[in-house]
């Protein structure tokens, strides 16, 4: 199967069996090897106490893509540690797109840089993650 | 109006405003300045597809712990920047305690440390994030 | 006096200024605003007991940039927090290479992200910093 | 050999080995198992251009005490990723000390949490690190 077809079908793969990315209602973009492009709309279940999007919902929505971006390779990985700036609020109603992409990849450890950006193409928020990549092949 | 009472009162405010905590089913355990203590129950929808609890969920409880504390003093503060360091899985029905200490609080910039454990005393993830202090107060 | 020049003049005196910075043996490849590229080349000085680079020498030339990237547009900036990830080692000899960009500037907070590659083009580190804009203009 | 002597041993071997440290003048404080205390003392070439400590001097003081943390217990581990939080600046002539301490220890990750006070016991800086653990032991 070519590469990038293996990607689509892990990444659609992953993201059936993820309820909370579901429940986000995650929608995918792209998918390939080592990249992985997820959206959401954001409800009003979403926002936190100043009436902006929850930064753990942002954050979620990044963490899949790379989760989805790490995976697409075929290993199942486990994130280690990410780092995300919180540049520009977002709101209800607001359409928000994660740009995961593959940074680093060496036989355990790999690092992803994760771009959110709205529907005005305006970044939102950017993170860094680290995953150890285990033996483990996803079977489905 | 004593601290502590002030620091559970805002917190308190805080919960009752943010949808997305509400929806986590976030209760407040301990409300003190500078210190916020939360806990949540994992439910089937919080979980990714290894079966483990989505790394947004564990981070969302994380930041909303900081932002309570951040928000004790009675200033509006914003998210700047957090890493999560992820260092056991977390289940379904497994209950996860989110402690929220501050570690420097400047005239504009406060940094908070944030222990997440389960329910056996064990520490599952590890948050350290800074906030900007806006010049606003709290209206309630 | 073109925004470019100004930047390369605000780059060499920060360097000029920068006593730790030299030491390193800092040359400046690039300076435009909001980007600055530096080099170093590691002497035996520089490494740690496994005979890599420390990662306070990588770091530090990362910081640097990121700062000289930050200060180009005539705002003295402070640091706030940075994160590196170190992805191969660094050797005696090497020569390396920081190339920081701004990912963003807002009125007081603004972003960079700082990518350090060897002399064969490998990227050896990723980091991304936080800065605070003061409202102090640099004057020389 | 005790626990803790040997702990000891392994960081004054470290520091020996360590050009870098040795440069910084390192002085050990305390070794344990997954625990470092080091200290320093500020001179002028270590300042950038604000006159302040640079960023990678305080850095590199945190990632030796955290790699000595991590070495402590005989095993070779590798730095992936660390964020620091600078809060106060440093000055020529202060003494700045790092306590390195382990937050969890897995097979082959391990988390330290490291922070930098001045002769004042004044929180400077504030990092944290994750590192693999690689399979070999220190010989020496």
């Amino acid at each position: 199967m070519p590469k990038k077809n293996s990607a689509h079908k892990i990444t659609r793969h992953m993201l059936e069996q993820d309820s909370f990315s579901k429940w986000l209602g995650v929608n995918i973009v792209e998918a390939e090897p080592g990249r992985s492009v997820l959206r959401i709309r954001i409800r009003d279940e979403m926002v936190n106490g100043f009436g902006v999007t929850h930064g753990g919902v942002t954050f979620a929505l990044a963490d899949s893509a790379l989760a989805f971006a790490a995976g697409s390779h075929g290993r199942v990985s486990l994130a280690l540690d990410n780092k995300i700036t919180f540049v520009k609020p977002v709101n209800t109603g607001d359409s928000i797109t994660a740009i995961a992409e593959e940074e680093h990849r060496g036989r355990q450890i790999a690092v992803y840089n994760v771009t959110v950006k709205n529907q005005n193409n305006t970044v939102v928020a950017l993170m860094r993650g680290t995953v150890y990549r285990t033996n483990r092949e996803f079977s489905f």
